[in-house]
């Protein structure tokens, strides 16, 4: 099932909604509440081009997994790490799909990576691998926007990854997806830039998970970024970007001209 | 002034409150709402002894600084920073004034690091130093609890500092202080540990807040930790640790036996 957050085009308070039918046929069916804890629809509906979508989710955090596939910390000139690298993204930085991010005044090298962004459904703490599934509630799509010159320079990753809308996330989360082998691909205007698979993961979405609560609480909400396949590269302004990953959806980010 | 967050003994919601009175003359005068638009007196009164003080903010991101103290950096064999280093902890690592936190499973080295907290008051971003006092709603204590260990081996300092407890703040927020040259103090078990001056700086709040702004919006309720002076070391079970800066009070916690 698909579920989205949105905001009718006619005005109205951002709502969670379940996604039904694809294309000029999707309608977005109101729901109560968060659907965390189950889905109450609140029987309004409305087609899905009469609303825009916004994140998803809204995390209390987001965590996330440095070079986690083995071909992309090469392409960087980076060791597969012994340990996880795991850094946080604030919530000041999550925007939804189709978001326009300013190229950030701070850098002059701004990275896309498109990565599978795990949300979590129910409190956890010190979960084993074996009992992830349990509290994951579903999947979507993330845009790890990186200021790659920061980043490099400033040795903690905080502002060169945690700028005003360096975490796209969309469309929507897909909660009836097995994420061990989809197909992650980027485009930049339209070209293939990165076109990987999720089953490439050093640590699949169990340890990752199981990995991040053994030291902290995960929240419903909390989105858990598994990092990005081979195929980053430099943003202009003006720039398209769209990250699709297989039984999901594509989520599209815009760099303001 | 003084604000706190309060939970009456007796029971009811979480709420802000002004603090007036010292001691055991000490009343909670609750308010309505947050307190960064103005403060709106309920006329609800109670005493201090007739609550319990919860962390004074409710931060949507917590930023901090390391080794923002030339001695402190020394006294870990690290270099005084060029750059600032700049990192997250999560709002589940928040807890209150007289927590118990307890002893990660995942550290044999947890330290203890007294910090001056600036709490934000309005949102902004790319704000001037010269501007800074515009945007500060008033100073906390922290204590920037670190698993040594986890911080040295993992690189990123996520978990090393990102915890559930590693955050104690508290115990209000005093809104009319002069942040540049406070006596700094902590104590184990009541041996003293630390004694700085916030003087000892190398960048100063107006500073810290410039930086960390130039990337991301702060939002009213964001704490920014602005780095421990010289004398940190470990804590054992059991530990009662007290972190207490000039004209505002003092933070203890106790480390779960």
């Amino acid at each position: 099932m698909r579920i989205a957050r949105y905001q009718a085009t006619s005005g109205g308070a951002p709502a969670y909604a379940v996604v039904e039918g694809d294309g000029d046929d999707a309608v977005l069916h109101a729901l109560e509440g968060l659907p965390y804890d189950g889905l109450r629809r609140t029987g309004e509906q409305l087609r899905l081009a009469e609303a825009q979508l916004l994140a998803p989710v809204e995390p209390s955090k987001v965590v996330a997994f440095g070079r986690n596939y083995a071909e992309h910390a090469k392409e960087l000139g980076n060791e597969v790490p012994e340990i996880p690298i795991v850094f946080l993204k604030p919530s000041t930085s999550v925007v939804g799909p189709d978001a326009e991010v300013e190229y950030p005044a701070l850098t002059s090298d701004l990275h896309y990576e498109g990565e599978l962004a795990v949300v979590i459904g129910r409190p956890c703490k010190a979960v084993a691998a074996g009992d992830v599934a349990a509290v994951v509630f579903g999947y979507t799509v993330a845009n790890d926007l990186t200021m790659r010159d920061v980043q490099k320079r400033e040795g903690q990753w905080t502002r060169g990854k945690g700028f005003d809308g360096a975490c796209p996330l969309g469309p929507w989360v897909e909660t009836d997806v097995d994420p061990s082998a989809l197909a992650l691909r980027s485009t930049v205007n339209g070209e293939l830039r990165q076109d990987g698979t999720t089953a490439d993961m050093l640590r699949d979405v169990a340890e990752c998970i199981s990995w991040v609560s053994q030291a902290m609480t995960l929240l419903p909400g909390d989105v858990v970024l598994t990092g990005t396949p081979a195929g980053v590269g430099s943003l202009q302004r003006g720039d398209d970007i769209a990250v699709t990953i297989e039984g999901i959806g594509t989520l599209a980010t815009r760099i303001a001209g």
